[in-house]
């Protein structure tokens, strides 16, 4: 940590400053510059300490130097984790891809999507029973139901489950029924809910929060660590900007930044990153050149009578174009222009 | 709602909507263009099935015509609402001040503080006891201790209480202490949350999330007042965007827009919402100029002691200033250049 | 600047960076904390050649201390600057409203707004002659016509004129009919157009970007000012946000911030701010309460026939009413609520 | 074009509206729901008098239907359009690599940078010449004297030029030095700026603005073409966000999209949409697999010592790397968990 006095300071609010980084358990460094003096807060000690002194007099700004993580950090592990998923690894020399609907919406919808993905190539299934809806009016999901669903496409089709906790109190009934619980976007700040799962031996999913920065991604599962639940799995799906063309933006290059900043693994929603059935298929591409670890993506049989997310669903056909996109290879670059003429010859 | 056909879209598939259309519940009005053909589905009927015809086979897209909310909407009831707090109404012709620390971090610095918040003219008290917070690592409140000073400090003040509620199993412990229950910003579109709320026989203070549309916030607020609690404030508090020199963009406008659209109280956060002590006097003015029915303002014995939120918590000087400054007059508006000469002669 | 070393940088990398920042100028002073070494670079010298450093070997990142702007700066000229126009004095103990149409479309319709705005106490005229259009099918202004209608409606009314400038081509004809130059906020990061007004005797109005932070606005005027016109007006107009509601999120916080860091008059745009006529007046008021210097308010005798911006647009009873909000008192604070009993005896 | 009706809008203002529309050129079409009127404007007339009945009384909002911009649109010219600089193709089969430093500093470093990047198989050559930057004191570019250089470096490598122009007043000048000149993301609206190179017989490279809509990106290049020159080429280059980790945020999705609507090539800059060099590799295979037509990436002999963007610039090294890293194919799909053999019956 640095406090930068402002050029005005006396010599009695730099020690003051001196002092209280003392107490604050640090060493303070001076650093006098001709306009202004910089004091340096060296070792640790109680940051939020050295934070407050923001407001002290005589102060510019303080600034933090080291990263606020620590388990998720690959100072700390610099080896890639591998998440288990009942036999799938994510993590691994393999993409993983999750598929399924939104919403679990009766027991035919979950078989059909559950047959037809995995013959498609994925790995694993996804669907809703609790959903987050902006409106009180939209439909919320099967409950308990959709759980003994999920269970029963798992055992018919040996996809291992993921489904999304919104509260605490349904914790322990889906951990009965899913192989991997997925905490929401809108839920990655719920540090109730992050805290009861950190104690839960169940592989987590963990989605970016639309105004989340990576830095404050990589805290929310710090949470998770911290407290015990180390099989974390984080994943990237779209922040919020100004653009409206799409449902959001999906940071791609966080992806490739989460992954050198974190040992966990990251992986893609290209579904909700875009909310564009027309666009699945590139940015699936893309997240996977960008090095993501998975995919998780809507699939239902038919889009337009979905009851949550049908315009960025995929059919069981597109499903299959999207699989297939994946293994084309990428376009090739450019030679050098052939009709240029002399130009060879003085190139070294 | 409206459904744009593409302008390739053939008869076929125009045919389809309009049977889509009368199955979800309403009725079909075709207007065919020289380019293109909309279908409007008038009446009321199951709104998501016309929102996933977008994917429908020759829909180019399906825009929304009424807004998603009711009982928060002004048009359900065009008049004000007053939500009371053990004596305390926010809504009516005056503004109340919520003052306090952002946590409560001892028995006397909350003391102290409430005295001194109501000596300067607060109504109304405001620390946090769970405490949301980015890392795992940073003071997370004082739990239930917290809420029985807080108690305390409404008995020798008599100003009533507010605080932050983060997980439905400390509802009802905070219910106890406590005269009105804070969801905080990135609780927002916690669903399990608000519902249990909704069935609490206090008011709630809900702040707006820092990525939510004013829409979205509005639908929150509708889980609360749809499920039987109507007793809401909302509370602007800061968006993220782009900007950094302040934590949180201040969204002043979208006071005025809330009471446009809604008839639900609305208050300001101009602490979170600069994040900046000096910014406070003259965003807490321009809150109440926008017509604001309350302010919520940090303020601590020594903030740069605090252990939270220290660089936007106002000392009790500090704060004293800022109640002050709400009762100063407005600047003056410049007249007409004396200097003009013989410019009134030609007006009309 | 500070340069903080990675945790594995070697003494080699160390010594390297210290080289560097003697050469760039600066004198380097070393911190060696037990994880990890900082290097502040001390003086002054050249400033991107310390930043480049962030890709030296060992590196973690480059910290800057000081803000990058000087003239702009309240360091170098703590006292307020006015800007005078034409007799009319922004900056000073009165609030400046510029009020008109956004584009210039007759003699007629720009001739009964200045009557109209001036008669309800505006105090300078502004009209496009030459309108920066997202669509080239939109109209494009009247260019010189435009002109000579502003100077004829200068003569009538006594108002001083302000118009854009799109190009640096454009100055010298605008220079000849208006007392005030504005540069639109697409054009903020214009830097030729900036330099070449930085030589122009006018007075210049400097939006703020829809994506430019307070640094890089006032970074903007830096350029006007260290080019010699130091007769700078900025302007806050909204910035960009997800927030769709309204056609930009006013950052009024913003106008507090600017007037802290820098001695240029600020005012407010509550127009394109919120790109709705029903949220003027109150977004006026609050510009006022955040201690904005002026208003500039697009007026238009039909806004419903404008051939720009309508929907923002106030007609001559809503300019009237808005000038009459500005006078209104803030609405009052509550007093401390009567139905508490005993909770005095404790507060003096 | 609809106009929907407030629920509480009289017979006379539903009659206005519809008069109104006729006198716009289109022809009227009324749809009466249950609780409100919509009235279609259907035809073709003047668009931006319906938008502007957004104010008109009785109206609630006016939505558009048809995308704004023409020429450029899919639905004029259907196939892809390629763009031809001096022999090479953006637009074709093969992904182009322009490459080369932000800024032209001296003869020897630019000479030296296009026979490395030539060697890598990079296929046009960047440096700028004329600098937008952001502060007044940074380097502003060597100007003619760049130019020269670039022209040289052409000529001795045989890969076409292109370069950035920040003023119609350079517009010639750079015409006779580069093949294809660059619209940097400051001035995508600088529509004076596009409107005189509508004119000019070069290729433009058109960046997108920080906080630009693909909508409005597209309108931008509508300038061009609507103006006569339609070799344009997009570049995407990164959006602002909230998120400070990075320079920008690069929109890769948005390539996918703006593929889909328009016809013109696309390419993307990993450098500024980073500002990260250890990015730029994962970035640029990102972007070709979601169907970038070419990329531009920024790379100096000695990015610590370069004059602008030493932290996203690559050194020759590392230059190598990408392009190798543009050949690897994608990473493997997982094959349904082998683990899992007699999945169907019984899984663990």
């Amino acid at each position: 940590m640095i406090v930068n006095m402002s050029e005005k300071a006396t010599e009695q609010e730099i020690n003051h400053i001196i002092e209280r980084i003392r107490e604050a358990g640090y060493q303070p460094h001076v650093t006098r510059g001709t306009e202004r003096t910089i004091v340096a807060a060296v070792g640790s000690g109680r940051r939020h300490e050295i934070e407050a002194l923001q407001v002290a007099p005589g102060v510019d700004n303080v600034v933090p130097i080291a990263q606020p993580f620590k388990l998720v950090s690959r100072q700390v592990r610099p080896e890639r984790s591998i998440v288990r998923i009942n036999g799938v690894e994510i993590g691994g020399p393999e993409v993983v891809v999750i598929a399924g609907p939104c919403s679990v919406e009766s027991r035919e919808q979950l078989l059909d999507t559950a047959h037809a993905v995995k013959r498609a190539g994925a790995a694993m299934l996804r669907g809703g029973a609790y959903k987050p809806r902006t409106s009180p009016y939209d439909f919320q999901g099967l409950g308990l139901e959709a759980l003994k669903i999920l269970s029963e496409a798992r055992d018919v089709t040996g996809l291992p489950v993921v489904t999304e906790v919104m509260s605490t109190e349904d914790i322990d009934i889906i951990c009965e029924h899913a192989d991997m619980l997925q905490v929401g976007a809108r839920n990655m700040q719920n540090f109730a809910l992050l805290r009861r799962l950190a104690t839960v031996n169940k592989p987590i999913l963990l989605k970016r929060g639309p105004s989340a920065t990576v830095k404050e991604w990589l805290l929310a599962a710090e949470y998770l660590l911290s407290g015990g639940n180390s099989q974390v799995v984080l994943c990237e799906r779209g922040i919020k900007t100004f653009e409206t063309e799409m449902r959001n933006t999906i940071d791609l290059a966080a992806i490739a930044l989460a992954r050198d900043l974190s040992h966990l693994p990251v992986i893609a929603d290209p579904s909700h990153g875009t909310g564009k059935q027309s666009l699945i298929a590139a940015v699936s591409r893309a997240a996977v050149a960008v090095d993501a670890d998975g995919l998780i993506i809507e699939v239902h049989p038919c889009p337009e009578r979905a009851l949550s997310d049908g315009p960025q669903s995929l059919d069981f056909a597109g499903f299959g174009r999207v699989m297939r996109a994946l293994a084309e290879p990428l376009r090739r670059t450019a030679s050098v222009p052939p009709t240029v003429p002399a130009a060879s010859q003085n190139s070294p």
